[in-house]
């Protein structure tokens, strides 16, 4: 992680990290199983979250609901064993490659996107699926 | 889509779709290739993105840079047809399984996700990969 203040093209070409935080300080990260690719879970880190994500090898977040860090499984032991770390054009996302050690989603699903969002009846309503 | 104020409990488990859009009015919005779940890119959607996704079956983002809707390949021709949209547990966030008509990353890449960050000489830099 730098301070440095990159120009666009050093942004998307180059090869110094310089994770773009937002407004509220945050990343979005997406973590992927590096068995499969599925996708997990979609969450937030502020600039500790992720120092905390690359020197510990677990995935940690910042939650925006309760203003907190947290290390993801703390709690359910569920947690996310890093494997790889990708960076998007912009340096405002990143994509993490982890290995679960259970669930990831709190509700006990594998993955938080256990709902498909499907046209029906001229509304739009949501049908569950495996995840 | 729809107003109605959900219980925590309604908003997790129920078949309502109410996203819910963050202080800026933005959901984020990860898409993958349909073929192989590779994750492609990583952007935000106002309501009207979502709407406008929802309604064409292609891909429409809000850009948080230039403050504007765009449909993704709406100059490149490089646009992502909608096969899924799957939701998270707590509605804040979309998984959508797209069918690209090309390069998917303004610069031409695959994918958004072409740099690895990887530790190194007690820092942090990036390395490039195949996307």
């Amino acid at each position: 992680m730098t301070d440095f203040v990159l120009t666009p093209e050093e942004r998307e070409k180059g090869l110094v990290f310089a994770p773009k935080f937002d407004a509220a300080g945050l990343l979005t990260a997406v973590v992927v199983d590096a068995a499969d690719g599925a996708v997990l879970v979609v969450a937030h880190m502020n600039a500790e979250a992720l120092a905390k994500t690359l020197a510990t090898g677990k995935v940690h977040f910042w939650s925006r609901s309760r203003g907190a860090l947290w290390m993801k499984g703390e709690t359910s032991g569920n947690y996310l064993a890093v494997e790889t770390v990708l960076t998007d054009c912009d340096q405002d996302a990143l994509l993490i490659r982890a290995t679960p050690a259970g669930p990831t989603c709190h509700t006990g699903a594998r993955a938080c996107f256990y709902r498909e969002v499907v046209a029906e009846d001229g509304g739009v309503v949501l049908r569950c699926i495996d995840t």
